[in-house]
Formats: C-alpha cells, structure tokens, sequence
C-alpha cells in the first residue's frame, strides 16, 4: 500500500533468480560489492538477519568521507520481503542521531521479491515521514541511484552464481 | 538493554496469571478498562496482533477531550512479550505526525512478562529518543500514570477472571 506523495518507488525484472536477489540483500560480502553506487564503496557491513536485529552499513565517498548509516530490521520472509527502518537502532530502540547533514531524512524500506520467469520483479519502496522528506531523496537521486545499485547487484550476483 | 538516561522502567510483582496479563494487553474489550488512569478513560482500542499490526487507542480526558494515538506492534511473543512503538504507523510506515501538544514525545515500549509463583513479574520499558523526552514523560508521572494503570488491569483481570 503505496501513498505516492511519502514514498518513492523502484520496480524492475531482473535475470538473476530470487534466491541470488536475497543473498544479495543479507550477507555483507556480497553486499558490500553493490549496494553503493561507484565511485562510492560500502566499506563495512552489518546484518543480523531478524526482527530488531542490527542492519549497519558506512558508505565511503570518492574523497573518503565516511557516512554510517545504522537500521533495525523489522521484517524477514526470507527469499521473498525484506523490511527495515532507520527509525529505529538495533532492539527497535527509537533512533538517537538527529537528522543532520549525513541523514537528512529517515525511511523505512522494503523490499519486494517475486519470481518472474528464471528472474525476478524487484519492488523497492521507501517510506518517508513527510513529503519534503521524499522530495529531498528524491533529488538526491534516488532512482539513479537504487537503480545503479541494483545493475551492480545482477553485475556481481551473475558473476557470483548460484553456487555461493 | 536499558539506557537509564534514555528509558523508564516500571517493574513490579502482580498476583494475575501471565495469561490474563497477556489478555489485558492485546484485547480491546479489556484493554479499554484500565489503560488510562481514571478519571480519564480510553474510548477507542483498536488491535492487530502481528508484527506491523496496528495499535491504536483514543484516551479522553475528564474535561471529554480526546487524545488519539496511532502505533505500530513491533514483535509479539505470546504471554511473555509485547513491543511497539509509535514512531512507526501500521505497515511500518513512518509516522506522519509532529510532535506537538497531543504527542510531546515517541517511544518504543517493551512489556515482559514472566511466571513468578501464581502471578506474574511485569516490566514495562519505555525508550525514547533523547534525554529531554524521557525527562518530559517522566514529569508527566510516568511511574504514577503506568503504576496505576497496572492496579487497574489487576483489580479488572482478577474480577473477569480466567474463564474469558
């Protein structure tokens, strides 16, 4: 249940099956290869793959600025949906850094993982507190940049293949 | 995990079952008989008891003005644990209001609930996001406010008893 004016949304098919798609999403090794788009590098990774579990990552900039970026996941149906905020810390405790300058506005994401043929439709919906909020996200670049991410993804998953 | 600058805590023994305590808190037609402490009441108590589901309630005040609050169940463990919080709306969506006068702060709140004897040890955790909202619930009487909300479920659990 989409509310256009809050959220901002990616839908794509894919050829990479949707079990490589939810690796991608929940193990730092692979993770780490993709989920920035370059020149930017995510140079540490934590995932603790249950409800109230620890989703942390640090994106380094090309000049080597480091912006963390610490989560809680909230939902997990593994191969298939994967939900969590930035509202809330790790234990669903209420997030304590203020909106500043390395987070200008938080969200929750999900995403939405579906067979569709030998690929994937790939459904990322990002959930904002206010329109200002998507708007700024928006400009940011948000689907240059989740779709970037996700074309190194299938990059590093194809590579990677189903045997990992 | 508690912070004690950041979370209140109330913890106290009650001569209820864990079970009527569990049903205290997750159905309506209970609930509304003791969440607020009397002489305000709660008109309104709307439950869906799944991670995401919403909890939302209407307290009113003596003076008849009403006071909604909207949240979101984060994990559900039944008869032992009950967490939400209201900085997310139902689905996990960021919560869309400001804090203002009818919502002076967020939290997240914890209910454990565990056998002791015949009764039950009961702690209720309340986080917040920064020092100054735990400061402004407590001086709102947060230990009076939930301690005799918590003698308002004993005293309606023992009279409704364990047949319901």
């Amino acid at each position: 249940m989409t509310v256009p004016k809050l959220d901002l949304v990616l839908e794509r098919i894919v050829d990479v099956s949707p079990e490589l798609v939810w690796k991608a999403w929940t193990r730092p090794e692979h993770l780490k290869h993709w989920f920035t788009p370059r020149p930017w590098t995510t140079v540490e990774c934590e995932i603790d793959l249950r409800p109230g579990g620890i989703f942390r990552t640090v994106m380094r900039s090309p000049e080597g600025a480091d912006f963390p970026n610490l989560g809680c996941y909230l939902e997990i149906v593994a191969n298939r949906k994967l939900v969590w905020t930035d509202l809330l810390e790790p234990g669903f405790r209420p997030a304590r850094r203020e909106p500043g300058p390395n987070c200008p506005f938080r969200f929750t994401a999900v995403i939405l993982i579906e067979p569709h043929g030998s690929g994937t439709k790939y459904t990322a919906i990002v959930m904002h507190e206010d329109e200002q909020s998507r708007k700024r996200h928006e400009d940011m670049g948000f689907h240059d940049g989740w779709g970037t991410a996700l074309d190194q993804l299938v990059a590093h998953m194809t590579e990677t293949g189903e045997g990992t």
